[in-house]
């Protein structure tokens, strides 16, 4: 199995090297990640400039690719040739906070396993949230397992898996959907030595609704979340409803 | 009506004029739109550097704000108080191109409106395929009956009206689901004056598989495409098959 690893925390960020610790017993490893941090840069192609794709080490001496563009961009070049060797999955993380509810439509790391499963290969996210060293190294183990059930399984297809390992002590996994969360953001206004403003997205963390069956009900009990992804938005249910508003040309 | 204008080809861009000029008859417009170009930003949520919102204005003397940041900070930075008065809805574009299928998650046209949302805002997203000035004003007509459908019926909650308008002859409306995109990108590989490469996502333009009830098939058919959005990627089908993976502790 060929493995590629990326992130969107940059190449040297300590959890793509646990996460690649965890994953090289399972196969060929290859690690194309962005040179610097990315987070929150969402799903991205970049058409308008050039990248550069340079030879790096991880600190533990492995070899690696520092990308210049967002983790999506990584996945893009790395499946459109740079890589020569097939890819058989895409593996992004291990980011140091969790990806859950509607995180996930900003999340580098997720998006990362979106663009893998646009080219046809199977995309994971793994995220922890990390609070000691170790979490990483937990959420790697989980990660390889989660790895050895596909390479057993097989993919389904067109889906992402979205990993969320909780720190600490871990109480089981449960097959979740995506929940829902309380952005709690406020905008801040600073000004700058000359009295202009400018301001920041403040505030405090995002809390969750730690309702059952759901990605952020699963991780605020312990409990390993993994929830299927894919890229159709359609809300479905309210396509009755906006066909009734009436679209012929006289409405 | 307070309207709130944004998009991501920035401020000074025809498109968000012409929607302009197509919605002030309906009530109140404020613009906040990025200061230059981000198409393809994807959605961010900038929290790492503080953003800016200049005065400035548009090519018919209006008012507006250009903001540092992406499209999705231009509304956030709008809805959590900086614009005073209560936003009724936020409409984002026009985008010269269309925004259809898997392009959804790249689109920073398209993720302005996923942000409203998350704000509690109803989000409406209107791209065109230019070829010729009028498709614009075209569009924001279309955009302006959407709005007015919006406000006699009012907004489906948590939901984003991705509305894609095509050239020329119109001959009618649908409502649609995400279709599918065929991605025609390839590696084009560059050498610099000093002999080391760069890399470009090159290739040729997306094509669209034509499917009926979608929303390519939509435009490809003269029909104005209007999908309802949601932010759960939850993929409900194959969660029992990956709970029949097994994943008690001992597995």
């Amino acid at each position: 199995m060929h493995i590629l690893i990326t992130n969107d925390d940059g190449v040297h960020a300590p959890g793509l090297l646990a996460l690649k610790q965890g994953l090289e017993a399972l196969g060929q490893i290859t690690v194309v990640a962005p040179a610097r941090n990315q987070s929150a840069a969402g799903h991205r192609k970049t058409l308008h400039k050039p990248l550069r794709l340079e030879a790096t080490c991880l600190a533990d001496g492995s070899p690696a690719w520092a990308c210049s563009g967002a983790p999506s961009d990584a996945v893009a070049l790395a499946l459109l040739g740079f890589v020569k060797e097939k890819v058989d999955l895409v593996i992004s993380g291990i980011n140091p906070h969790f990806n859950l509810a509607q995180d996930i439509t900003y999340s580098g790391t997720v998006t990362a396993a979106l663009e893998a499963v646009i080219a046809g290969v199977p995309g994971v996210a793994v995220s922890t949230e990390m609070r000691s060293p170790g979490d990483f190294a937990q959420a790697a183990q989980v990660a390889a397992r989660v790895v050895r059930k596909i390479a057993e399984q097989g993919a389904p297809p067109g889906i992402v898996l979205n990993l969320n390992v909780p720190p600490g002590e871990i109480k089981g996994a449960r097959i979740t959907r995506q929940g829902q969360r309380v952005y709690r953001d406020a905008l801040v206004e600073r000004r700058d030595p000359w009295g202009r403003p400018y301001y920041w997205i403040g505030g405090e963390m995002p809390t969750g609704v730690a309702e059952a069956g759901t990605d952020v009900g699963a991780v605020l009990n312990g409990l390993i979340s993994i929830t299927p992804l894919n890229l159709d938005l359609t809300a479905r249910e309210v396509m009755p409803a906006l066909e009734g508003w009436g679209w012929s040309s006289t409405d």
